[in-house]
């Protein structure tokens, strides 16, 4: 008999992962490692101290450990935050007329407001460990800056975010979160680094980028005594916290007798993709299943439908390890018209090789399609989604109408990052229809490929 | 053997409530009923027809049916969010240092960012069945607003929103959210109405009440053909539908072999309260058990603790139907520097009654002090509360901390109504410690209750 398939499903207590899973101990071929900019020589555990704490370090460069404990304290912070549900979206699909079943797992539900918590909570929690005096990040839409202050405030550790100037003035709501969790909020780019300044100088009005506010944080954190500088996504490290995502949602669908034929998630620096689709990959990678995985990214910022797999800085001021990955170039900025968030130039460069090898798809949407989506999905699942989360929205849907045109009763599982709260900014200009999509010229993202770094004997 | 309590417990979708409670079948004492302003007799049916939709007409005046179905349509919606969460806040009690256990039953978690979701789909529900060509409402903080935007967005149904002009201003992303499910949003008072434009003449400068935008949206509903009014709080009609917070909380603090020593809402029209402590309150009535209930409001705006309990409009403008309450006097309008939320005249009849009859205790609290549980409930419990939840937090807390001083382990249960993140300017003034605490004074209050009504034979 057919099981019931509630509309939401927790699952207990008991049942939330107590290990990570990384997905790198699977794969058949490791990504590139990571090089050291001065002799292009793969970075050592030594190397990564001085800017990650030192447990961040060896995760990040250990392949081979499957499963990696999750510390009892940071199980207790999930605790409080998770399970996330598991949704069957049932209003959507009679929406679209659709035979497609469409799960989606919902992780906007704490006051930071996306997934990014999981991984927070794991650096804020392993620096606390390593009795460090505080921690730099940097944040551009918000979410991973509100995610990091909280999981900061709740250890007791002091926090200096670098928030992308243009996110600065136009969303100081956000900014008020963060504050209201004592985290210090600098404009970036700032006078308070050296890689600022320089950027200033050369462009006094400069909105900031990701890229470029990376750059002062590493920068602020390697200058400052006792400080370390966290990230919240494009990293190894970053996927494996993120890994909960996924195997909640596996142990529920199994609880349902489901699995799911496609999945689904935005793409920008590659958290929450690498996270949610963590233990169907390894299915796919040990033949135990065959999931189409899909990320969906902005037109506006294409990094793994148009970018280059070369090795590349992660920021803009170039202080950073190089990584080889889908990447439009460190200098690369998305049009200012782009309100949809996942404006990173580059990739997580465990998704990047997964998709070069052939494991992953990816889609490009633009961004009036993309709130077409978000608000079709609010309307009928009672869920305002933020703008990247819409992403996702949006290839699920395309993916379901698709299956109204076969008949086929695919089964559709895609990541609901977060809320949409503070982005409404950007809904207000779709509603106004003064939202407009823009799309990178070939000639520009040669300009900016050009800029890629010259490394003897590799590219 | 005691039974593990996790953080966090959903009931599973079957254990979802089918009915909703009607607490009036259980009073020993009913309040008195609704006078219809013309002739001082009470309100019947057919008067209530003309402002809201039969059926909830009929709701309103039902002292008898103690159980309610809720209509398959309404239960569809409800599993999209509910249910919501029963919370045991082991974080908070850990920072407090208190032996009590305290719980919360979190409403947050939809787009509407309240409980007022649970009355919003039932009224769009009862109005849609009718064939109504649309609603009127009215909104202050907005949460009500939103939440009815989304059910008739949901249910394809026109909605036109007062909302006070001074939220209007403060709170632009407030009215995003409610136009991005299609209201239709006038700042009040407006000259869109006879009450409206009376208002503006005598006061062009007013920044609104609560009380005069309920005046509009009853008189638009009135003067618009297939049109009607609804209102998020305050009516028996409204508590009949937030039963389904208490009758969730009852069951899932039975699975945990608890029973709460103390129950505890925010109090503004009663809405939340009325539904949380719905299925205790029965306990009380009926001698089965002897929980306290307190609401907690704010002292800026305290009707309960010194209103007085008499009859009065519900609205600023005189047109509403007049209620037995305890009031501050339909023509009160809190100081401008409250920034908390609850500031409506009244109170709930049957909460009023059953605080007359000394069923329930009341406290009032300062905005700063709410401010400050606030902050300290997000660091805690990831969770950035309402200001007007708070209130609810600022109670806990307080009963929490005689806990510790006594050493007694008592069983604390709250309602937390909704989240803050529209409230952030709230938020701001409390950090940059530029919000104030302001009481009336008795002279105030004297001159807003010598314009009480004054009802031949009553009062």
């Amino acid at each position: 008999m057919k099981k019931k398939i509630p509309h939401r499903l927790y699952l207990s207590e008991d049942q939330l992962p107590k290990q990570w899973y990384n997905l790198r101990a699977d794969m058949k071929e490791l990504p590139d490692p990571m090089l050291n900019p001065a002799n292009f020589q793969p970075a050592t555990a030594e190397e990564l101290y001085a800017v990650f704490c030192n447990e961040l370090a060896h995760q990040e460069l250990d392949n081979t450990t499957r499963y990696f404990d999750i510390p009892e304290e940071i199980q207790e912070f999930y605790k409080m935050y998770r399970p996330s549900p598991l949704i069957r979206a049932y209003h959507l699909e009679k929406a679209l007329g659709t035979p497609a079943k469409i799960y989606y797992k919902y992780e906007g539900n704490n006051t930071s407001g996306s997934h990014k918590l999981n991984s927070a909570v794991a650096q804020a929690y392993y620096a606390k460990k390593q009795g460090l005096s505080g921690l730099t990040t940097e944040t551009g839409a918000g979410q991973w800056g509100t995610a990091l202050a909280e999981a900061c405030s709740y250890f007791n550790l002091p926090l200096i975010v670098y928030m992308v100037k243009v996110s600065y003035e136009q969303k100081p709501f956000r900014k008020s979160v963060m504050q209201t969790f004592d985290a210090q909020i600098i404009p970036s780019p700032s006078n308070t680094t050296n890689v600022g300044r320089k950027i200033l100088e050369q462009n006094p009005n400069t909105g900031g980028s990701l890229g470029c506010a990376i750059s002062e944080a590493v920068e602020k954190a390697v200058s400052t005594p006792g400080y370390r500088y966290v990230l919240g996504s494009v990293l190894n490290q970053v996927l494996l916290h993120q890994s909960v995502i996924g195997l909640e949602s596996k142990t529920a669908l199994e609880m349902l007798d489901e699995y799911p034929d496609i999945v689904i998630g935005c793409a920008g620096g590659g958290s929450n993709l690498g996270g949610l689709i963590a233990p169907f990959m390894q299915d796919k990678l040990l033949g135990k299943a065959s999931p189409r995985i899909i990320a969906v990214e902005p037109a506006s910022c294409p990094s793994l439908t148009r970018g280059k797999y070369a090795y590349d800085f992660c920021d803009t001021g170039k202080v950073t390890p190089l990584a080889k990955m889908y990447t439009l170039g460190c200098g690369f900025i998305p049009s200012p018209n782009h309100a949809g968030g996942l404006r990173y130039h580059g990739m997580s460069p465990v998704l990047s090789k997964l998709y070069h090898d052939g494991y992953m798809e990816a889609v490009a949407v633009e961004q009036t399609k993309v709130f077409e989506a978000a608000v079709l999905f609010a309307k009928q699942e009672t869920i305002l989604p933020a703008p990247e989360s819409a992403h996702a929205i949006r290839g699920a849907i395309d993916e379901a109408l698709k299956c109204k045109e076969t008949g086929e009763a695919k089964t559709i599982l895609f990541g609901l990052t977060g809320t949409g709260y503070f982005d409404m900014t950007a809904y207000n200009s779709y509603l106004e229809q003064t939202m407009t999509d823009f799309i990178p010229s070939d000639e520009d993202l040669q300009k900016a490929f050009s800029q890629l770094p010259k490394i003897p004997g590799i590219q």
